[in-house]
């Protein structure tokens, strides 16, 4: 059984690591906790272990299988000393996406990619895994020749300090009291943001190139076209996103909603006639990309609107990351 | 001076029509204020009169020149009886938005279509009316090819219930009580609802079609390629949209920001150097629409991302209405 550190073990994606590897019960040997020297000595309990945080160093590493980057600054500082000390890093920043050396992985669409790291295997950004495992089955189906998405983020993606301001500015809201934004740029309850991450080339943000970007890796197809508009919205942990995606064949919806139907880490949820369809409360605590409003694009040739919504801790980030640890170890 | 009516006084779209009078000096001699029975009797202070809300009856409507309709079934029942009483209708619902007999007009786009009105001209949808808007300068300048347009709507697009609804929701999230869903089919609170209005056809809701076949007919141009997602959001009363716009003619950023800045009803707010951009939450109690997030979309020949955000109850409804009247006066 392989030994496993988790970096950034007190953060909001490094708790789901813990309760992951339980619950898809993750052979573990031991286990170890690190993150920032302002959280260590914190006492964490796991499978009726008790175990302390250490502060991570370049030595915290040493006889180590498996380290699960949590995401965020450590990375870069830690991840290279984490290869060295002879683990396998997954790696949930976006320092080494883009790397040509390190493979970027979502086992639903390119399991094949992790058989060629050189030590370090990158976890995509949190909406980029949720779009990518839907596009998938319609790429194998009909090829796709492009995709304009809009996202609806939620608070988590800036982590449990993100989840706390929403909460914080509602409860000031409802007790008539002033409200505080620190970890957003604005107020964010009742509001939107259309900006997430720095602004670069174009005027797009660096969440938005890394939805087109990323999943140009992924898919091995650097010409795909993707275009964004990435949205921070008032809800607390799951991410959605409206999808127009042309394909180069013509299908049919059903076509498309069997293939979704069938593909690996995908829930349709789609019937208009019982109001179904994905919402991002019916989200949290799921490992599925929930697929819905799948409809027929009358203004192409050959193309789709759908909407989707996923546990952006879980699938957009832990879960993944857990999953590529499975490939690893089969 | 002419006589003026409003039917759905008691309302979030009738109680803005009585604040832009005001605001816009609109002169009225006398004024009506009409509501359903349930509301009669209510009474309201306007520019000093004391005035009693009446149940809006077929006879209600002698001797008025102007009938400001708030929306909903009231339109069906009384537009009718409005324009055989003498009075010219602005009618806010959907009901008479497409028939071919009745001009749908926002002021900033086709002002030149209340010229042909036979008794009724229709107020478009809000979503509709926010997004022309800031398509018309782009229309002039470089043609519209195709539009795909994701929404982030607003509560108040139900009406004062709407908000109420948001509200007791946080409320009850904030004392640790349960959450009571009516007016929406599910919690509002904290989630996302990608269904808005009801289901028609190719599972498009007609909020959907709504954006389609108004702004085509707004442009006259019946075949005018527009494809939409409509979201409901947890903000009070500002809707926002991510539009992506590929033109018939290329075209630079530079000229699309400038001839938006120029157009009447747009405020450009796209400074991403000094973090700015248009928020739902900057946009409550203003009439024009913000755009910004003006972006190159390098998927296409000839393309742009954008987004608005702009006051749903004012110009999204009661303020183009009223807009509507001031061009009947002239």
């Amino acid at each position: 059984m392989p030994n496993v550190v988790i970096v950034g073990a007190t953060g909001a994606v490094g708790q789901e690591f813990l309760k992951i590897l339980t619950e898809r019960r993750f052979p573990v040997d031991e286990l170890r906790l690190l993150a920032t020297k302002r959280s260590a000595g914190k006492r964490i309990s796991w499978q009726g272990r008790e175990m302390t945080v250490e502060e991570a160093t370049h030595d915290s590493f040493k006889g180590m299988d498996i380290a699960l980057f949590a995401g965020g600054s450590s990375s870069t500082e830690f991840a290279r000393s984490a290869v060295a000390g002879g683990a396998t890093v997954i790696d949930n920043s976006s320092a080494f996406r883009l790397d040509p050396d390190v493979p970027l992985v979502v086992p639903e669409v390119n399991p094949e990619d992790i058989r060629w790291h050189k030590g370090i295997i990158a976890n995509p950004n949190c909406s980029t895994i949720l779009m990518v495992v839907a596009l998938k089955p319609i790429y194998d189906l009909a090829g796709i020749r492009r995709v304009v998405v809009s996202t609806y983020q939620a608070v988590s993606g800036a982590g449990r300090e993100g989840i706390e301001e929403l909460e914080n500015q509602l409860k000031a809201w409802a007790e008539g009291a002033d409200s505080v934004s620190r970890v957003f740029p604005y107020q964010i309850a009742f509001n939107l943001i259309p900006r997430i991450d720095v602004f670069q080339e174009g005027d797009y943000t660096k969440e938005e190139w890394k939805m087109v970007k990323e999943t140009q890796k992924i898919f091995h197809a650097p010409g795909m076209r993707v275009t964004a508009t990435t949205v921070r919205v008032p809800v607390l942990r799951s991410h959605s996103e409206a999808l127009n995606v042309e394909t180069e064949k013509k299908v049919s919806v059903a076509e498309v909603r069997a293939a979704l139907s069938k593909a690996p880490g995908i829930v349709v949820v789609d019937d208009p006639g019982r109001d179904r369809y994905p919402m991002p409360l019916d989200c949290a605590d799921t490992d599925q990309v929930s697929v819905g409003r799948i409809r027929e694009d009358f203004t192409v040739e050959a193309g789709f609107n759908l909407w989707l919504a996923g546990d952006q801790i879980r699938k957009g980030a832990a879960t993944n990351a857990v999953q590529i640890a499975e490939l690893l170890l089969k």
